[in-house]
């Protein structure tokens, strides 16, 4: 499976009382069909899986899966903290016809999750997975870091068959590229860094800003792909400070008000997740019109 | 309610085919009934409750609270990612009868869980719950911290009786009891401090370590109280260091096993937690024979 | 050599060209000695001493000397990267009559500063030492945290007869005082956690902010000596947050305010450390004035 | 003055006395001046100045300028605690004919060093410096980083003409060459990442591993500039490996270790810098062999 290209981390709407809206999930979804985007990660961090219900995720899945165009790769998240739910969760996303899993690291016992941890956890689930794995590190949310060696070690597990990276350590993309086979692929989480991730040896990225800026982003991938090397720079400088006010500082509700600005339906977040302040919106809507300033419902 | 006391963390006992054991969970709770615990934290980091299905944890309630001796407290770690969740698990722990909850801060969406964050979530908890509520801050499993301004914040909330402080930091006991009113109760989730924290203000401890060693931890509590100083510390010392390579180098994969040396039902944890290797239990088994050389099985 | 007690991190003042003051030295120890002050600390983190000259340092050593009151012990700071270096300091501070050296930490290096670099570094220094050493751990500044099982090997040492420990871990000194024999004297350098590192077997200790409130200081470890636990825990709480706003958040040119403030000779700090701004200015007037309402310049 | 391209960050030799080696020195010069190399960093981290005297610090730059071959850009390392003892060194290293100056952050009291501080600072040393200066964050061994906004505010400053950063943050050199003027040039400390960092708009490198292998990282700067970009990605990969293995694990006792292992005058570091062990020469050894097995001495 070539998973080469941009996706982006979706996010999950909610309707006036609180409840997952499928009807603006789809909308969301109608749209970036329309879009050079690669596919879509469904369930992500950005999706606020760890604030759902399992009923809602077999909903968004659902949903997803359905109003996806047939070109676009489906990922599910399904990474649990026990192995057993992890490869409960994955199974379920597969008999939904889901193509890969991406499978972030369990990480509430980190004082005890050793690397061996780490790869009896991902051995285990790609066993037991009808359907490709992709290791997960995103140390911003779990404090835990997948590092160059196990990654290395489960690169050669033949259901595994590459990463999202979202440590924004662009070293390690250098190294796994380095040491691990042609086959194991390489996609950075990190808005800011992806064309020093694709000169590194990345295949793309999974992004919460390409939720809200989803040509921006796919156009980003093509200016590196067709080598015109300073206007990718240029690009990748006004995405990377785009990312660092919507996606960095203001998080999932950063990225869903910036989505509700551009036309496509955000909405709120979830609690514990406070919406912005109105001094956060105007930063953000600032930052918006920074990164496009001719056409603010375009895309 | 009068917090002051220690309190074991419970574990949760797996049977052979790693269903939870209701049996071995009573065998242990009997036998603590006959201690001088002050009461039971059940559902805490240590009982691996992130592991568990919904179904286990009502059920692992029930027979705590069934088991538990009249006399001993009964606190429910009741903390979710999502302020609605948890909730709905503080109403169903009130329901069964517990006194007081427990819980832990949200912490995966950690970049934007500002203090004003906690406030919120721990206020609207609070409004909500039939039973008391205490914070719990626990860094080396979340990644985040509960500082001392919004302790002192929520500290003023007629629901919020206390906390629980793993971080291992006396000096925000010592800056909370001095800012705090006296019905706010520090406990310390830290059994290499339970004296420093105790000088500092401190009412008592939840910890894993008296899971397996009960008669040792209330006694260190005791001598504290009836001014035995020195005693107090050597045995703060033997404690300390037995700490160190069962709870904080072990993990629960040790608490369990050094249960099992004394003759509680401790067992297996469930993945992705790995057992002890050899080499880990011959180390634990020379810890626990210096913390209590003459009766290994007595307590 | 007995540590026990209470020592000010001795400031270094400057005069208005700049330059060391001897004579504003001079005016702040001639009101030290009348005090109950166990001795002083020359040239410690809180002398600038990073900041000043080889000439200034021995000026300082030899202004300090001469003008403490004889029952005082003196103690030179004479940690520096090189070990060749510590080496000679210390043998100054010995030719000069001081007492002990208290040597921190080599830190630059820190990635390859392995444990054993610390063990070997310190055995040199204390070989060649005429004079007892101290360790000085200080992780704020430096980076990097002696740990207990280098302070245990270091501990059996017999020209090493103690520790500054400034990282606030309480739980350190609990498992130094547990390990090393009863000759090797643990200090605390946070003022904040005076009392309960006194109950975790801590002699003492050697604070900044005894600098500007040395009979604060002096007093609550008398209180702690007396077994007037609930009177030493209330001022404790009082220091801990007179602390927190002088020392942590203001840093030395805090503690040179307060010194003005309370008739002491603190003056500006040097460069690049900045004076404080006036809204600092105002806060720490009132955190001074929290701690001693009545009587503001009588120490 | 253009920066471009890269730049060993040279070591110091010692000779059997402990005492710097002019001789060596100038032979490691003398074979550095045959290659691509851009120029040199002389004091800069690598080469032990924290551990050197005034005196030998006097010898080594003199000795630097006196060997470099005519064409190669010379730059100090002088940053110092002290703002005046900065600019003093900065000055002298002026007055030897030096292009420009290396300053590393100020770093002992980082508790208080806001960004203010180093604006401060680097403006009051820009100020004073006959030279051009470069920042320099290198919080591996400082603990403290020089973030964006800081940067972006000292790059207006005439005198300051670039960085070099050494935090391995590719997305902080797409941030700053984002919001910079583009005279203000950003060079990478970490052999790791060069390829991403030209890919995010740097112009070089300082590299430790450039002592080792000059030819080697000149090379890699080149196939960059050619958009030879499969064999810069290969070349990289090699690099990083070597590089975590030498320069990141081992240090500069590996540095000099595998300098001595290629012909180069390398030496035993000084203490507290402890001489690798055999199995350390072992690991670099063959690291040293993976990177080019057919010309050991070669360059």
């Amino acid at each position: 499976m070539d998973l080469s290209g941009i996706y982006p981390a979706l996010t999950t709407p909610f309707d006036a009382t609180g409840n997952f809206s499928a009807a603006d999930f789809r909308h969301n979804l109608h749209r970036y069909n329309q879009t050079d985007l690669a596919g879509y990660v469904v369930l992500g961090s950005t999706g606020e899986s760890v604030l759902l219900s399992d009923k809602e995720t077999e909903a968004i899945l659902a949903t997803a899966k359905e109003a996806a165009a047939p070109g676009k790769r489906l990922l599910a998240g399904t990474g649990a903290e026990s192995t057993a739910e992890t490869i409960a969760r994955t199974k379920r996303a597969a008999g939904l016809g889901y193509h890969a899993a991406l499978v972030k690291t369990p990480y509430y016992y980190k004082p005890v999750y050793k690397p061996e941890v780490y790869v009896a956890h991902y051995r285990a689930v790609a066993d037991a997975s009808p359907i490709p794995i992709l290791l997960y590190s995103v140390p911003q949310f779990t404090g835990v870091t997948l590092e160059t060696p196990e990654i290395l070690a489960l690169s050669e597990h033949p259901n595994i068959i590459g990463m999202k990276d979202s440590s924004g350590s662009v070293q390690r993309t250098v190294e796994v590229v380095a040491g691990a086979s042609s086959s194991f692929q390489m996609l950075t989480g990190a808005a800011s860094v992806v064309v020093p991730s694709l000169a590194a040896g990345a295949v793309g990225g999974i992004l919460a800003l390409a939720s809200a800026f989803p040509e921006k982003c796919a156009a980003l991938y093509q200016l590196y792909r067709q080598k015109m090397v300073d206007q990718a720079r240029e690009l990748q400088g006004k995405l990377s400070i785009a990312s660092k006010r919507v996606v960095s500082e203001a998080g999932i509700p950063g990225v869903k008000f910036v989505m509700d600005l551009r036309g496509y339906r955000g909405g709120n977040p979830r609690l514990p997740l406070l919406p912005l302040s109105e001094q956060a919106k105007a930063t953000l809507t600032k930052a918006a019109a920074n990164l496009e300033p001719a056409a603010a419902v375009s895309g």
